[in-house]
């Protein structure tokens, strides 16, 4: 096709305007009156939120209208079942919001980007900030523009549970965790005799399992932050939001936020709040606990809301919550602390949060060491926390990472582990709010980290010490007479399209020097083999810093044995795959072209004795990417039951908020 | 490395002997002395099953042992508890079982393979035939052999239950189907509004969820012939095995069987028995409720099997058991039934079960016509059966296929669906059995074949299709007031790698002319964009085949949106990929490098408009395999609590036989 014909024929398709997908003019918007929150909302009683309206006058494009010039003269009501639609003003008590005014630019499609043709919005808005609603019920937001257009959202608020069933709640993510990755690490980990595991996986074993969908408000793929904004609110949102409805005014502060499970936790409880990562700990999964912004790379902000809140980020918004606090923050990130890094406004974040009362700890050693009665940060590393299987079975890739927390440019070589973290998380949490309760969440954040990169070995081992901790956990937690009191939920955030699909002979994968040769290693169905995880001899001969029955029971005797699993994903960069463990560090598939060409390739020192698969993803993208799969729930303990079935993502917030009534109060007041 | 240092790193190697996995010598024997039913079995009280004995003498190789002579004077032992071991025979009362001697060759490894080493092994074997255990309980099987060695096989008997919860047992199979293609089926067959789904699929509304490990006995990938074995017997296998452990004997008939529920269905109870698939009738998973064979490929014998008995095909080997002839065979593969094709011995199969009292049919009007209370065997093509998008969607494909059931030439196009056959299956029973109930499996075969293919869109037409036939079969239950009699169980057999990961532009992608750009439609995350697949609007321009509306609610509105789901695999043969659906039937995504050369390479005329996929498989594939990822189990009505949480597929053998209360009254008897 010609490129002109193909211009043609893109202007001809854009006129249909709002079934464009790959790239929309707003999220959740499809006309061009917005009310947020959407359509098909659900609320807790008394869970604080905002609403934006926005009313869109595209310059340009398929979407043209009233030269341009948006409605001022839009008004949202608020109805009560079938009763009378109130002034949203009127019915939330509060002033009528002042006027505000932007554009924004966007394309309408990839021909459009190619073509650089972007289509211009005049936008009028207004937003009613900390609102709430109490009643349970069904609800319409009524938004008239234009004089003659009407916007209709259907908003439930959901009846709250009256009974508390928990005490305390620790949720684990596993971040990107698929049940084909818990199969694979059941592989490893686990001995099998004629098909028989002789033992299993706690994920396996707890009382209750359950299926979520991940998929964002918007489209079909998420990401971390939207999607622990959805665990967290009960409100989907868009592709790296976290905790609001992505607006498209040009600031990422302004957008309409929502009240999270620990921000409820905190002021209807006033119970413990702990939070853990092996990530950066402003990472979307640990910061969509307390933080607000249409954008997570906002990572000083994160850090700021942590200890402060968002009221005191901008005192213009009103938002009279927030984690106040949280008792127990521990993870990586150094860099967001150190006012010579990027700390909030070039400010020592370690100082403040002492001067706030938390111990500061920096090591495994000071961890275990220090007092459970006070609030404690516990920042291990520069950037992500280091690998299970680097920490555990290559430690030499510790070395030389200049990534010491304290910013000296030593190395962080006693770092903890996700169980240390959180074993010693439930002691401070148990000791301090032993009547009240806690609420904690702990995330093994490298799982979607190294399948990102393909590490696939990794990603297994990230996954395994999740579920040793959960073990430990639950043992810990009977130890201390909590186990009745705690409900214990481990899931995961989204997927990865990976799976394993037989077993590879490495050595002669290795020793062939034609790629479609090399593919001949690749063993299926019979030929997949069995698991060389768990037999100590059998190692790849040229591997010697095996490590023989250390890391055994749950984990694998060996990570490098001659006859490895063969895995992949459904989408790839282009790679080189030899489905030998990396045993330098983690992966690095795909490298750019050069510093000019962003174009991504094979990076040819990765994997050098592998054959080349070329990907299906962009060329821009040097990753893997997050899937669609529906990903596995479990539960433990009072309250678990409600986690059965096939659900939404959104339906885990509503459970555990149900398991703690929260909103019950609030529903009662009216 | 070079030839020489190859052979004798691989010589090295092989001392290793067992631990070599892409080839074994034989599966779940890894010492010289083999016994089946192998170590960690699970058995019913009652079951009959074969028992088999081989003494391997390797004569040359890694394992070359007693100059190739086998031990002649080998002998098992039978010990319940921790009583004395009794010898076999006298256990079982039995004759002294024959000794048979025979040799096999195999390669211990590919490097063997590529220099022509073979390892040649003679062996001694004996067989004690149709045995059973009665008590439940822990038992030994002990083996001594070359005088100082042994082999101890574990064998549990499982307690059975003793009350009879189902009445009537349907077990639905989704060969190949996983979570994530749930997923994506739900995606394009259902409406969702900024994320909320206004339907959901049958499947995720059922009481219980579960999930079962798929793996094999000896390999951790399986197909569909071992997993449906593991499913109806509680008996895991090898590869391409029906109802039997694989031995090394060179017929494909003699190896050691087990009894399948259906089996001890009809034998037990008396009641009806139903096989329904859109596949070859004689392919693996309906085979498996009454076929006994090491090779599935034995299809004639399959068919044979059905109809008449073990024990007929081969009088010499006693097998006093069988499915009796079932009341409903529904599927295609006329070949197996036609004289001039391959039925058994060239017979005329039709006429054959014409004589035992079967109405045949041969298409969609004469099955709804078809009387109910008869026996009924329905064959509806040659080869597997029409796919549910070409019969719904794209009909012309069904022209021109002369795969008329009848052997005339005509084309089949009056086929039923999954649904039709079921219903009438139901109802047939229904009509006969009402005393004593029934035991139906149903498989939706092509779910498993079109993702082998690679064609997304036919797989999850037939997943969709599968729903469709649950949530019409629940209805059709309650109307005959059997639903709270009936338990309904739907599953799979094993995964494919397989998920979506973003949308594409399909416009895009064909528009570009390199494939580097061509890449660049594939939209991730946030530009994954929204299903397309509920929108009659905004299809691909070049697609005039669309259907509008005709297929809603619950199956997609339209299969050729401009922005199509991105989807793909963990393994792939070399193909081209555009995600365009493939209008004109299933996909063929590689073909063989000519007549002379049969490496497989990408298929030019397959997604032509698309960019090339080199694949992760030996290039002797030419489609995608299985995957090991543990999939769900979906169960409603009497007794499917018991399908709750996590195990290995052998245990659905034993939950569905203890919803029957199979096995209780061998068990009283001792």
């Amino acid at each position: 096709m010609s490129f002109v014909s193909a211009l043609l024929l893109a202007s001809s398709l854009l006129a249909q305007g709002a079934s464009a997908q790959y790239y929309k003019r707003l999220g959740s918007c499809p006309t061009l009156g917005c009310v947020f929150p959407p359509d098909q909302s659900d609320f807790l009683p008394g869970q604080l939120f905002d609403i934006r309206l926005e009313v869109h006058a595209p310059v340009n494009g398929s979407e043209a209208y009233n030269g341009g010039v948006p409605d001022e003269m839009f008004a949202l009501c608020i109805q009560e079942g079938e009763g009378a639609c109130v002034g949203a003003a009127e019915y939330f008590g509060q002033e009528e919001p002042v006027l505000e005014q932007w554009s924004f630019e966007y394309y309408e499609d990839l021909f459009a980007e190619d073509a650089d043709n972007t289509t211009a919005v005049n936008v009028a808005s207004k937003a009613y900030r900390a609102v709430s609603l109490f009643k349970p019920g069904d609800y319409l937001a009524k938004l008239t523009y234009y004089n003659i257009s009407e916007t209709v959202a259907n908003w439930t608020v959901r009846a709250p549970s009256t009974e508390r069933k928990a005490k305390n709640v620790l949720l684990f993510i596993g971040d990107g965790m698929t049940q084909s990755m818990i199969t694979a690490a059941r592989l490893i980990g686990h001995k099998s005799i004629n098909g028989r595991y002789q033992s299993l996986m706690q994920m396996d074993q707890m009382e209750a399992l359950g299926h979520q969908m991940t998929h964002s408000l918007d489209s079909f793929i998420t990401d971390s932050a939207n999607s622990a904004t959805a665990l967290y609110t009960g409100r989907k949102s868009s592709v790296n939001a976290l905790n609001v409805y992505a607006d498209s005014s040009p600031t990422p502060f302004d957008d309409p936020k929502h009240e999270t499970i620990a921000e409820m936790f905190r002021r209807e409880i006033g119970g413990g709040l702990g939070i853990v990562s092996t990530a950066v700990i402003g990472d979307a999964t640990p910061a969509a606990l307390c933080a607000h912004t249409r954008d997570r790379d906002q990572l000083a902000a994160v850090v700021y809301e942590y200890l402060y809140s968002a009221e005191e980020l901008n005192a213009t918004l009103a938002w009279p919550t927030s984690c106040q606090s949280p008792d127990v923050i521990f993870g990586g990130g150094a860099e967001l602390f150190l006012a010579e890094e990027d700390a909030f406004e070039g400010r020592d974040m370690y100082a403040e949060f002492a001067a706030h009362g938390y111990n500061v700890v920096h090591n495994k050693t000071a961890l275990a060491a220090a007092a459970n009665d006070t609030k404690t940060l516990g920042i291990f590393s520069t950037s992500n926390m280091a690998k299970w299987l680097d920490r555990q079975v290559y430690p030499t890739n510790l070395q030389n990472k200049a990534n010491s927390p304290t910013g000296d440019g030593s190395d962080a070589t006693d770092q903890p582990g996700l169980k240390d973290m959180t074993l010693k998380a439930i002691d401070i949490l148990n000791a301090n709010y032993k009547e009240e309760g806690w609420f904690m969440m702990a995330e093994a954040a490298s799982i979607d980290k190294m399948m990102h990169v393909l590490d696939y070995d990794r990603a297994l081992g990230e996954l395994l010490e999740l579920d040793d901790t959960i073990r430990a956990t639950l043992a810990h937690l009977k130890a201390l007479g909590e186990d009745e009191n705690t409900l214990v939920v481990v899931t995961a955030d989204h997927g990865h399209g990976f799976d394993v699909f037989g077993g590879a002979d490495t050595m002669y994968v290795a020793a062939q020097e034609d790629d479609r040769m090399k593919r001949r290693g690749v063993g299926i169905y019979v030929n997949s083999g069995l698991s060389g995880y768990q037999v100590a001899e059998g190692a790849s001969p040229d591997n010697d810093t095996l490590v023989y029955g250390e890391q055994g029971p749950n984990f694998p005797v060996q990570w490098a044995p001659r006859y490895a699993y063969a895995a992949g994903f459904a989408a790839n960069p282009d790679h080189r795959e030899d489905y030998s463990v990396n045993t330098t560090g983690p992966r690095l598939p795909a490298v750019a072209v050069s510093e000019e060409d962003e174009d991504m390739v094979v990076n040819a020192y990765d994997n050098p004795d592998g054959f080349v698969v070329n990907g299906t993803l962009p060329v821009a993208y040097d990753q893997g990417v997050h899937s669609l799969t529906d990903v596995s729930v479990f539960a433990s303990g009072p309250g678990s039951e409600a986690f059965r079935g096939v659900y939404n993502n959104i339906d885990i917030f509503f459970k555990l908020a149900g398991a703690l009534a929260l909103g019950s109060s609030a529903a009662e007041r009216c």
